[in-house]
């Protein structure tokens, strides 16, 4: 299958190695400079001190994408927008990856009868751009927006798919990880596992979790079960928050708490920590860190 | 007249510089070490710049109070309790300099006839064990928990005094500085004048300052005029409590945001963001910052 991974960052890189083993696959990268290199060199992917060089197309984006069987979109949200003119009247296959909930109407308006979002499981670093590790052995949860029939089959047992009936319950739960985990490890500078084993902020991450489950109407308790769960998983790793926090770069906090922020004011629902986050978090920004 | 000022902290020596150019005084230490270096060395006080050499006797607090016309005790609120039995039952006056409100007990508790509360809006830094700086020159705010009559009076420009009618008054709008003020600057690790400054900080502080004058039953917008003066007043200031975290010292947060706390739980008043803070400082403070 010849499929387009839009996005150089940790995930499309990771996506791309994955499916370079079986496929004809082309990243779209946002530079020049990192598509020569992916071209040229080829990608390295990290993996329980292992490295792989797989071997792929690379494109710069704005020299416009090409005829593919499926498209993969792995940009944040925040550059979605400038992407859309580009991919909205083209009718293959496509999967979204972002985080949050705001690219749904994008989703649901694309000319395309085959739309899936996606959401991905994996632990993720780039470490050059043509190098990623595979932090965390996950699972990407797939599930149809519009159509039907597309499910990448597993290629590698690292790197297995799910498929998932409802979209925006998929959506809404990762939504809710999201917004407990990475907004609070970005403002206390904390890997995940420490919002669970150091007890006053677990006391501050039961009770942000609180709030966000009512917020989305989500059941707390399994909420927290499942939120508990992820940071088990991924307790060593810091998120990309915090991660983007310590860069000094654009984080996700608009397409995560502010997304979240509207809903609690469309719903009339109690949000008051969730303003302090979101706060905090734009305050860290603007000051780069 | 023979001061003995309990404490050899920034608050401790800077009373301590000032009174000694015409008083009689003696800091009481926690160290031997401290008490040692302050009586054969002195003290140096440092104000723009310049620097002043100040002789004073001093001692180690275990070796017991001598006969004094009047004490300050400025430790912090967490040392006040081990204190208490040195001088419950002392019959001169006293004036105590602690932050929060839970030591409203033990004034009122006192033998002493006398009993002031004292609060510090000085800028303070020590610089070493005998070595502070004033880093802001501010006022002291005297008010009479019992007796009258005692007013220490200004015998430098740079020091003055005043008095105020309302002790309870004067400890809960200090509660509230401090309240807002400390643990923002600890969470967000900045001076006290980005929390005007910088418009998302600015929310934050807004919108924490509004739940903190809903659990003291205080005018908001009075409170917000009065909070954003002491930001503009001590703007390069890094709080105390900023200061403690970033060196791994234990925070005031159980004297302020605990005593907060226990306020809005008496009294049912909405105390979500205080818990939130609450639990990430104290949780900042068991991870040594």
């Amino acid at each position: 299958m010849k499929i387009g991974i839009i996005g150089g960052g940790a995930v499309g890189l990771l996506f791309a190695a994955y499916l370079s083993a079986e496929h004809d696959v082309k990243v779209y990268t946002r530079t020049r400079n990192q598509a020569e290199i992916l071209g040229k060199q080829g990608l390295d992917l990290y993996r329980d001190g292992e490295v792989m060089k797989m071997t792929l197309k690379a494109k710069v984006i704005i020299d416009g994408l090409d005829e593919q069987d499926l498209f993969i979109i792995a940009v944040k949200q925040y550059h979605l927008i400038e992407l859309v003119p580009m991919i909205a009247e083209l009718k293959i296959p496509f999967i979204f990856l972002q985080n949050g909930y705001s690219h749904v109407p994008i989703m649901t308006n694309m000319a395309s009868p085959t739309v899936y979002a996606g959401v991905v499981e994996h632990g993720a670093l780039r470490r050059g751009l043509n190098a990623v590790e595979h932090t965390g052995i996950g699972l990407t949860k797939l599930a149809a927006v519009k159509g039907s029939g597309l499910l990448l089959k597993e290629d590698s047992s690292f790197f297995p798919y799910a498929e998932e009936t409802d979209y925006k319950e998929m959506l809404t739960k990762k939504l809710a990880v999201n917004a407990v985990i990475n907004p609070l490890t970005a403002i206390l500078k904390i890997e995940n596992g420490k919002l669970i084993n150091v007890p006053y902020y677990h006391q501050v991450f039961a009770g942000y979790l609180k709030e966000v489950a009512g917020i989305l109407d989500l059941d707390r308790a399994s909420l927290e079960e499942h939120i508990t769960q992820v940071c088990q998983n991924t307790y060593k790793n810091r998120s990309s928050m915090l991660k983007d926090i310590e860069k000094g770069q654009r984080t996700e906090i608009d397409s995560i708490t502010g997304y979240l922020l509207s809903v609690a004011k469309e719903k009339d629902k109690e949000h008051s920590m969730s303003s302090m986050i979101y706060s905090m978090v734009k305050g860290m920004e603007s000051q780069g860190g």
